[in-house]
Order: structure tokens, then C-alpha cells, then sequence
């Protein structure tokens, strides 16, 4: 039968099956979930069993595990490996998710938990694309191997070794990745860029102790003064990082690249009305898809100090906290750029006030060539498919790992997402619209059997 | 026999009774002690009838209760009304307790719990010197009112009003408040004058969601950037708050108020140690005791937005909280000062931002002439006892009421404390001297018998 009917045939299983795996709260970050990882490897592993994929493993490692699979059984083919993340990010603040993030559920069209959209729903696509294929066909058009981590959401931290020692096993024509959006609704997109990351955490301690604000409040350092005062230095009025040497290996926004991104036709207005803004913003002299496509930039993502509950408590708080990230763009060093922050951050840091700081993940933004053969079959598809070919973009997120996949296992990688940009990634009430669920499914065979 | 005697002799059972006192959460601030606070009141009107005063009394308020109580049967004699609260501050963070704040416990000559010195140990020093002249003379040879709260620490919305209506009820020649400190160690002071205080609550909203700092990092508002350059505009770099006419009514330091200061010797290097501080803080030209006892402040007490948990999470946060108290001094106004300083949050708050504002706490300043027979006989009072005679100071923290008590009794108020200045008032590990505890009854009784 078609693949069309075949999919709509197998629907519900297919759905009812996702849910599944969107209930194991499979979050890397918190070592409270550690048991939860397990579990989520061995139901992925389980579902690449019974696809029928001829050789399966749990491989551990430092962290948590990968799940391994390959069905090589086309000579002279090319070789696809797939490549996707079985953690999720934190749930916090859980008080703003409309249905509990760990019990699925399906709202117009949308199936929303954790994970839905990033990257369960869309790595389970993959397995059952091929379990498709099997059944229907008896046998793959190409060789597949499937490598699918849990710690794709703290950075990957031993996943570029396993590569390394594990190269020939991952040998691959290409790496296929689903972790990525669409432009919106329609309107696909093969990212061929990705940002780097860098981060840090830092901490400004005072006085050995709170002390009350009546006693010694004017006479001595407060905190979370120097705190704001350090974390508002890191920008510049006009939205730029204020870090001496952030800037190194940007590169110039040429005519031709920002022609490229006229072409997505971006629309601000929509956007900004779709965020409830009242207006965007960001770096002086960049549009929207320049700012998070070619612009590195610094975030705050989490800052806390002192009394936080119902009330007033008049007390000077002797630590306060910052949380900060980093995307990186062109050739900017991730190593480098960390230590720019930190001895800004020492340089700026007010008298009486004392700063250590953690670091955190890094890593190198990625970029390709979109005129690759892989890519271009890549774009067919999704016009067969959508009936729009993919434009080939550049996305402000990270996925580290796309980097060293391509560095080490030297082969082109295709991002082809199947999220919407609207999906609260890494945000209460994540989504996955299922008419990209289907139409992933059918692009993703339309892809294998055209490579 | 000598109240030294009696007091010796009665310590065991003193200490025993404020222990229990002191198991009592009576936190104000926080609504799930509700029932706490009746307990704590319940508990202070049994001591005063154990104590035998004449009358008792609990009376209901629109929020936590006031213990009324008299004794006036010294026709001719000055009245003396007792000022306290047995309301305590939140405890968090609680982790950094070394024993837990409802369990009191002695150690090394200090009694540990939240409350303490500020201000159950303190009021409990008036109930048991009343209660030991009563003992020993059966008579008391002044009239004593007791008005005692359970709203100081949320600034006492309920009894102003009480004190309009009950004028008569509350008429005194003298109000005696013990809720301050001695200078340190053997250094008794009284305070004449305390700080006003202004509060508010300020919420940065951006986006409808949390968003994810790829796919939208450096293109729309963070609501922590936002609140950081906000908040960090309301200092300048000389210390100085930077809110336009926040100085109005601050009268200037004369060279005779400076020698006033002087005259405290107080030990700033000392004090850097003790606070495990690399340097003091403040604004620029003015000492320690000028910047907390002359100076107006804005102290930020809480912020908080994002993540804070383990880990990273690359989200851009939709909302940013901050907790802002003032201190006031001399005719500033604290309903304007507010209004001041949400005129400066408004104008300066980032495009795409959105600041709300709610208004907390406001009171006046308060001062008084420390010739006033009634302090100077405070100040002999201590003298006997301590062996040094008080010095009148100007007290950083607020206590609103006591000026409210000034201006609607037309009485002298005495503020005869008996705290530390390193007793971690409003923080962990609160404490009460207990050298003070035995020093306080004696100069209580001795103070109401020289009257």
C-alpha cells in the first residue's frame, strides 16, 4: 500500500507509542532523573527493536546512555546516520503548563509535553519511518545507523569521545538530524548553520552573612546591587556585547547573505504580535533573522538573590546569582570568548564584593555548504512532500554535537526539522503540530529511498 | 532580697519560659502562620497575667492580634507604656541555619532562634522585670501598659488605627521600646532617631512564554536584562541614589552632628573583618554610622527570574522580579519617595519591557531630643548597670510605629535595646546575648524605679 495509507493505518499505534515515551521524564540536567534516562534508552532501544533493525545496543557511558543501532544490508549504498536526543529540558516554572508536562496530550492538532517537538517526537519519526520501509518493503533503500543520546540538552559531554574511539562504527555518507524547525506552518527549512555556545555561572558573594537593611543598609555592599550592576555592564545602549574582543571572528554580514535572509521574508510584525511585545529587540542595525542567524549574542538566563517569597523582608542579601549563555557565531572561540566574560566580569565586579564563576558547556557554531548533493536531495523531499521546497537557513539555536559530528566522522549533516518555531522549546506547554508529525513521516521515506 | 539575687535564682525558669516563646513560628509575613500568631499572642497574655497585671486583654485587628495589658495602681506616678512585637522575620534561607529557628538553643552565652533579640527576647525581658517587682514589692512604683504587636515586621498596618481610636486607653507619660541594639559589647546606646522606610515590588514582563535563547536569543527582550539595567539605574557610581528629588527633605550633616558621630568611635575596619567583608560599601563622603544613621538608602532585598536550578537551561525568561526597600531620614517623604522612584522605573524601563509596580510599606523618619529628662534617667539607668553611660545615637533600621507612637501619644519614646549589632537580626542564625538578657532586667527595673 501507499506509505500515505500505510501511515494513516498505523496513526493511532504510532501516536499512542510517542505518548508513551513523552511519560518517562527523561530530564539529563537533574541527577534526580538519572533512573528516568535508563528507562528512556531502553524504550528507544525497544522501538528500534521492533523495527526491525538488525543489530541494537545500550551502550553506557560517564553520563547517561547512548542507544546504537545500524541495519546495513545494502552494499554499494549510502550510509545514513541518524542522529537525535532522548533528554528534555527542565520543566520549570510547572505552574504555567496548561496540562502536566509528562502526561501527553492532544489540543488541536497538537500533542503537548515535554519533549513533544525537542526532540522525542521528532527522533521517533526516524525509527518509525524505517519500521515502515521494513514492513512494507521487507528491506532498507540504504544502510542506517542510529545513534541517540541523552545529553543533548547539557551539551553532549561524552558523546565527541564515543565518536572519536567509535568513528569507524559511526562511518557515515551522511548524518541526518531531525532537531529543528520549519520556517513556520508550510513553510520548510533545512538549517545549514547553527549557533555555538558557551555559558557560565556566576556567583557574588558580600558579607559573611544577611544582614538587615535597617542596621547596615548605605554602609555596606549589597549582593544583588553589584550583581546588576556587573551583569547590566555586559551590554552597551545599543544591544551590544560590551565584552573587549566578543566581536572576534564574526563575520560581516556581506549584501549577499543578507539578501539570503530577505528571501525568508521574515515577518517581524507577526512575530512580535504572536510574543504579546510590544516590541522586538536587539542589537542595533539587524533584523530579526540577522540578529539570531548571524549575530552571536549574551543571554541571562537565570538571576537570583535574597528574599523571593510573599512580602517584604528588609535584608541585604550576602550572595546573588547569575546564569549565562553565550551563542557564538562564525569563528568565534568558545574556550576564548568564556574567559573575554570572566575577566570582564572581574574587571567590573564593585568594591567589597567577591566573584567566582563556573564554566560551563562550549562549543563551536557550524556551518555548511547548502549546494551539497545530500542537501539538495534533502530539499526535494520536502517539496515532494510539502509542495514548497526547503529554504536553506541559518539557525540561532546550538546543537553542539552538530559540529564535531561533522568534524569528526567528516560527512555532510542534513538538519531536517519538523518542529514550528511557536513550539515552547525548552518553555512550559511544548508542542509538536502533528501535521509536521505526518509529513515528517512520509519526507523522511520520500528522503531514504531517493538518496 | 537584690533583684541581682532574684534574677539569678529565677534564670533557669526565665530562660525556659522564653524557649518556649520562641518554638512559636509567629511569622508574620507569611499567611500559613496564621494560627501561629494567635498561639504567640495567647502565649504573651498568659505571661502578663502570670506576671500579675491588673488586666489582659486580647484584642482581634483586621490582621494579627494586639495584647493589651495595665497595671495602673500608682496614683501620681508617671505611666509607662511598653512597646513590643511578637511577630518574627521569614527564616529562609533555612539551609544555612546551624540549628533550626524554632528550636532554640544556647550556645557559647547566646540563645539561638529567629525572634531572639528581635523582638520576642527583648519584650520577654519587660514581662519578667514587672514580674519580679511585683514579686518582690508587691506593688509596681510606676502605672505599666503593655501594648504588644504581631505586625511590626509587615510595618504594623493595624495599629495606627488602634492607637486613634485608643488614645486614651494608650496615654502615657513615656513609651519604652525595646528593639534596638547596644553599640557592641558594654557599649549601651539609645536610640534617637530611626530611619522611615518606603517598599516596593517591581515585576518586568516580555514575551507571552518563555523562550528559547536559540531559536530567539539577541532578537527579542529579556525580561532579566531588562530588570538589571533597571535596577542598576537607580544607584549612580558614587554610591548615590539616582532617582530624580530622591533627596528632598534630607537635611544636610551639620559639623556638629559629624562630632555626634564621632563620638561612637566606631570601628569600621572592625567591622569589615567581622563581616568577612574585602571593603565597606556605600555612597561616597560619608562614614559607616553617617551612611546608616544620617543617610537615606535604596537596598534591592530580592530579585529573581529564569532558572535557577541545576545546570543550564537556555531559556530567555519571560518575567523578572525585584524587591526594593528605602530607608528614610529626616523629612522625607516616604508616599512622594515612592512615587519618586516608580516614575524613574517607568521612564527607564527597556522597549519591549513591561513594568508593573506594587507599593508596599511607608513611614517617617523619627527623632527626638536626647535632653529629655525621661532618656536622660534611660541613660543613668544603664550606667548603674553596665558601668557606662548610654550614648544617643541615630539608629539605621525603622521601627514605623515608634514615630507614630510620638505623634499620636505627644510622648517622649525611649528607646532602651538590649540587641547586638552582629545578633543577625532578619537573618540566619539569629541570636540574644544573654549577658544582655541579665543586664536588661536589671536596668529595666531600675529605670521604672528611678522614674
Amino acid at each position: 500500500m501507499s506509505y500515505e495509507r500505510y501511515f494513516q493505518e498505523n496513526r493511532e499505534r504510532h501516536l499512542k507509542e510517542l505518548k508513551q515515551f513523552l511519560t518517562i521524564p527523561s530530564v539529563s540536567a537533574l541527577s534526580e532523573h538519572k533512573q528516568d534516562m535508563k528507562e528512556a534508552a531502553k524504550w528507544v532501544a525497544g522501538k528500534l527493536e521492533q523495527a526491525g533493525l538488525a543489530k541494537v545496543e545500550i551502550i553506557p557511558t560517564n553520563g547517561h546512555p547512548i542507544v546504537y543501532a545500524e541495519h546495513t544490508q545494502a552494499p554499494g549504498k549510502p550510509t545514513v546516520l541518524v542522529y537525535g536526543h532522548y533528554d528534555v529540558q527542565p520543566v520549570d516554572p510547572l505552574h504555567l503548563w496548561e496540562t502536566p508536562p509528562f502526561e501527553p496530550a492532544i489540543r488541536g492538532g497538537k500533542l503537548f509535553a515535554r519533549g513533544a517537538t525537542d526532540d522525542k517526537g521528532q527522533l521517533f519519526l526516524h525509527v518509525k519511518a524505517i519500521e515502515a520501509i521494513l514492513r512494507q518493503e521487507g528491506k532498507l533503500p540504504v544502510n542506517v545507523k542510529f545513534c541517540i543520546e541523552g545529553e543533548e540538552e547539557i551539551s553532549s559531554p561524552n558523546l565527541p569521545a564515543f565518536m572519536k574511539t567509535q568513528a569507524d562504527k559511526l562511518a557515515a555518507d551522511v548524518v541526518l538530524i531531525s532537531d529543528t524547525s520549519l520556517l513556520a506552518k508550510g513553510k520548510p527549512a533545512i538549517s545549514t548553520g547553527l549557533r555555538g555556545l558557551c555559558s557560565l555561572e556566576a556567583t557574588i558573594a558580600t558579607a559573611n552573612t544577611d544582614l538587615h537593611s535597617g542596621t547596615f543598609g548605605g554602609g555596606v555592599p549589597n549582593a544583588l546591587h553589584a550583581m546588576v550592576e556587573l551583569l547590566s555592564s555586559l551590554h552597551d545602549d545599543k544591544g551590544r556585547v560590551a565584552v573587549d574582543g566578543f566581536y572576534e571572528g564574526v563575520p560581516e554580514l556581506s549584501p549577499d547573505m543578507r539578501e539570503e535572509f530577505l528571501k525568508q521574508r521574515h515577518n517581524e510584525e507577526q512575530l512580535r504580535a504572536d510574543l504579546g511585545l510590544d516590541a522586538l529587540y536587539g542589537e542595533e542595525g539587524y533584523s530579526f533573522v540577522e540578529r539570531t542567524g548571524a549575530r552571536p549574542t549574551l543571554e541571562l538566563n537565570g538571576v537570583w538573590g535574597g528574599f523571593q517569597g510573599e512580602g517584604t523582608k528588609t535584608v541585604i542579601p550576602k550572595e546573588a546569582h547569575a546564569k549565562i549563555t553565550c551563542r557564538l557565531v562564525g569563528d568565534q572561540d568558545p574556550a576564548k570568548t568564556l574567559e573575554r566574560i570572566i575577566a570582564h566580569l572581574e574587571a567590573h565586579v564593585q568594591p567589597g564584593a567577591k566573584l567566582t564563576v563556573k564554566r560551563g558547556e562550549q562549543a563551536r557554531a557550524f556551518n555548511m555548504d547548502p549546494s551539497h548533493p545530500m542537501l539538495q536531495k534533502a530539499a526535494d523531499a520536502y517539496e515532494r512532500v510539502y509542495g514548497t521546497r526547503a529554504l536553506f537557513t541559518k539557525d540561532g539555536g546550538s546543537i553542539p554535537i552538530v559540529e564535531t559530528f561533522s568534524r569528526i566522522l567528516q560527512a555532510p549533516v542534513v538538519m531536517m526539522g519538523f518542529g514550528l518555531p511557536d513550539e515552547n522549546l525548552h518553555a512550559p506547554n511544548e508542542h509538536f503540530n502533528l501535521e509536521n508529525f505526518d509529513k515528517g513521516l512520509l519526507t523522511i521515506v520520500d528522503y531514504l529511498k531517493q538518496l
